[in-house]
């Protein structure tokens, strides 16, 4: 059978690994595809050493690629918004099939771009756009495709989760690890997009959108990063028994779709509790699977063109059959576009609280109280020693499950009495058992 | 479109859960599909209460169900091997496709029937026979396509994993505790299947095929089961960092494969160690992904069917597309016929030793030195306090990894030392690492 030209657009670090990946195990591929795959035509700003560009066509143009009538299927893996935008678009509109790692673009443009794959007949895939070499949008998309999925939480940010893994075994502050993981290479220059759980959000929007077959609705979903979680907050969490892991947390409730992404406390039992340095792990929960978690790298060259040669051989594996549709790229076939995504201000959680308070007799009390007229249920709390004599002391709360607008008024009370100084901080509690 | 019509063999445990899962989820199952699945045809020795059988046909010969024409896909859920084999192969003569839960059945008989579904132009799928709910077929299969396998490593067998987890957590005996997994259900009557390791044979066996591209060999699967593990090695295990599960181990070497499942210590701080209960999880290893593990309910009435109903849908996606080549059900075009499976004297490992040994001063050297001629390295070798005052010693020792074949000599030769009591007690230990 005639091979299957790939053609690559960017030869960055997920252009390379997919390059070096298709051809090192190029005989392998071969015997599971079924037909050889060959890097027909790459498009890259310029050369790049190490590479063996023999029988590949090269391009500085990368738009050159999406129009060759000798490429069947374009990998899209320059990233960014606009650009990739257009690529993929201009690649649709030639009749190729399109794999791209890019979250963002999915997860912001995905409607339109798959809108414009069904209507062209042609197939988008995006497994390398979440969690890298784990094949998590194929276990959601296609191995629960059973059960109505209950909730999904995952550490999908390796950059935030190697910087709370440093700050917990080390004891070090966070912007002494983002430092280091700057320098190491796993941050940016700008570090935004991870710390802040931009990037997070984007591949939870994703995550959301094949679990409960919704629109994609990056714009709505709630994102508070780790830049604000100390050293302290990271020792009294594992005092009570807790890790902080930044989570991107989707849940099915009966008001609508939970969408978020925050610091948050879980059990250190938890498997995804020990879930360290800048490995990923999703934890998804179904109603007939129960929970199941899945593990393993999230970013680097070759984790991502793992996923990016998995979807070239789905790709493959249909090229023959018109099965563009055999499995929806949102994985399902109707959208349910009245189901509201949930405002933070209505979703239901535990949380940790600390705040500093003038350290005399009372003042606990006074907390209590307020909580208690709020509704709010107690599991600890903790007075820790006044730092100074005669000063403040440090007041650490775990509470139970309360509405996250409950939770406001009550920090707003609290923080207006005269007894507290400066601002409470607070971080979400999941124990993700139900 | 038309209803695709299921036909379900045997209502037991897995049986019953699939009819209650397509039924309760049936909408959320049609949305991703694409057009609605009934049970049209149940075959089942007696009826059962507790369902709504309205719509079904019942038939106390399951055969009848293999013949329905009106049935698409046959469920075979009753188990064991002739007559399961004589149903599937029926089925597959009828043209209908098949899916199935029965490791037994794939792992023995599975060449057999793979080459008449192909003959039959059907579609025989099997995700629920490995690791129940946890979709690894589909992620070794397809996740992975663009990996070199290197080594796989499962906790795939959930009796012998909770019987292993309750000894850890409470001191307690293997008789002890397999006493109490019987009680609660666990456990068979005759539990050799579990803790003598040939159902997880049976699902490593499977795993070994789809990563490494070879037939299905059950017959060459070394086979080591825990009842010969005590508390003691429990222990000690553990102060050397160390816990031990029953792990499923296949790894390409450049001899052969390795396939073997036997009791191992594992360093405690990989999650794989960290996996309790009843649970699964199954370390997948691949040259570009790296690690990866997929943790889930490997058994149970709703986990093994969200795996079943995964796979009837899988089937349905296909079903105008005639795509019953689209993946090979052993994931490669061709096998590699002439890849040897290594016995298991030609394997390499670390072990843990045990021994009793008469306590004088000596008798350590004498062993190490035994050790030295034939060229083992030591990570550790512990003397514990006598047991009785003059008595005997215990010694434990870590070995760094060397040929079985070595291991087994320098075993013999140290049982056959006057100063040695009994048998040797032989652990393999596995990193997981490379």
């Amino acid at each position: 059978m005639k091979a299957v030209n790939v053609g690559i657009c960017g030869l960055g670090t997920v252009g390379g690994g997919t390059f070096s990946v298709l051809k090192r195990n190029a005989q392998e591929i071969a015997r599971r595809a079924g037909r050889d795959i060959v890097v027909s035509h790459i498009g890259m700003r310029q050369t790049k050493p190490g590479f063996d560009f023999e029988g590949c066509t090269i391009s500085n143009d990368i738009f050159d690629v999406a129009r060759d009538p000798e490429v069947d299927i374009v990998a899209e893996l320059i990233g960014g918004y606009d650009v990739a935008f257009e690529l993929v678009m201009t690649a649709i509109e030639h009749g190729k099939h399109v794999v791209t790692a890019n979250k963002a673009l999915i997860a912001e443009r995905g409607n339109e771009i798959f809108a414009a794959a069904k209507a062209k007949g042609v197939i988008v895939a995006y497994e390398a756009a979440v969690a890298g070499g784990i094949p998590i949008i194929k276990a959601v998309r296609e191995g629960f495709s059973g059960n109505k999925i209950n909730w999904l939480a995952g550490i999908i940010n390796g950059t935030g989760n190697f910087i709370l893994t440093e700050m917990r075994g080390k004891g070090r502050s966070f912007e002494d690890v983002l430092k280091e993981a700057q320098a190491l290479g796993y941050a940016e220059a700008d570090p935004t997009f991870d710390v802040e759980g931009i990037d997070a959000a984007h591949k939870l929007t994703i995550l959301s959108s094949i679990a409960f077959g919704i629109p994609l609705q990056f714009d709505k979903a709630y994102t508070e990063g780790i830049s604000a979680i100390t050293a302290q907050d990271v020792t009294y969490a594992e005092e009570l028994g807790y890790r902080i892991k930044h989570l991107g947390i989707s849940k099915r409730t009966g008001k609508g779709i939970e969408l978020r992404v925050h610091p948050t406390l879980i059990p250190a039992t938890r498997l995804l509790a020990n879930v360290d340095g800048v490995m990923n792990a999703v934890v998804v929960h179904g109603d007939a699977v129960g929970p199941t978690l899945h593990y393993g790298a999230g970013a680097g060259a070759e984790p991502t063109a793992s996923a990016v040669v998995a979807d070239i051989v789905d790709v493959v594996r249909g090229l023959d059959l018109n099965d563009v549709q055999r499995v929806p790229p949102l994985a399902f076939h109707e959208q349910q576009n009245d189901t509201p995504i949930l405002p933070i201000e209505a979703i239901e959680s535990a949380y940790y609280l600390r705040l500093q308070v003038e350290d005399r007799a009372g003042v606990m009390a006074e907390i209590a109280t307020i909580l208690g007229e709020k509704g709010i249920s107690m599991e600890a709390i903790i007075q820790k020693e006044p730092q100074q004599a005669g000063g403040e002391a440090g007041i650490i709360l775990l509470t139970r499950k309360v509405a996250e607008s409950s939770m406001n008024k009550a920090i707003s009370t609290i923080e207006a009495l005269p007894s507290t100084r400066g601002n409470i901080t607070r971080i979400r509690v999941e124990t993700l058992t139900d």
